[in-house]
């Protein structure tokens, strides 16, 4: 097995990257709903991804070009207007979603035997 | 329930901290034999705590009043002999080990959860 790391668990910005790209591969929502989406997912777990974390790795994403963004325009013409930008793959960034999606899932599993290792370590062994 | 951190993955400090008190806690090996442990026993998951991380977390528990040491010499007294380090548990060090393990079971259950979330969300849902 080759892994992406040997190091400890799995950084945020790597695991970010993996939904950034899913999403952009079907894109229907801007970046600020794909926030809240993912703040809501995990809020269960005490995760709440912060907006500049997410906007680190749009933006590195678009740098190694395997993201690009259109704008929309937001709201009601005769009100508050908002310009907002919806992130799609590139033909690149296609490519990077399937090599990354397999490196990601070793990472992933990696990750969790690290965790469930110490679990049952202190605490016995797990249900499963 | 009440996190530990609300941020992502528990740090490598906490975790390497609940070993270390739990091996204070029934004290037979130096500090070198437990890193050796540790590495094997993390070998599979291609993680390999490094010696100044081993050691920076050992002198926090030690400045904090959790662990002393005492030393023994290590080897025939003829030849090479070298001094070692058996890291025990103080009575501040028992309650906090109490009190720490409660905290870190929920924290690595959260952060199981994160990473589970992930793998069902990308790899379709995970064979128990």
């Amino acid at each position: 097995v080759t892994f992406v790391s040997r190091g400890f668990l799995l950084k945020q910005k790597a695991f970010l990257k993996l939904y950034l790209l899913e999403i952009a591969a079907s894109p229907k929502d801007y970046g600020s709903v794909v926030l809240d989406d993912l703040r809501a997912k995990f809020k269960p777990y005490g995760y709440s991804p912060s907006h500049t974390e997410l906007y680190k790795t749009y933006k590195e994403l678009y740098k190694q070009g395997f993201v690009k963004r259109r704008s929309e325009i937001k709201g009601d013409p005769h009100e508050n207007i908002q310009e907002v930008f919806i992130y799609y793959l590139t033909e690149k960034g296609k490519d990077e979603l399937e090599t990354y999606r397999k490196l990601m899932k070793v990472e992933l599993e990696r990750s969790i035997g690290i965790l469930q290792t110490a679990l049952e370590d202190h605490y016995g062994p797990v249900r499963k």
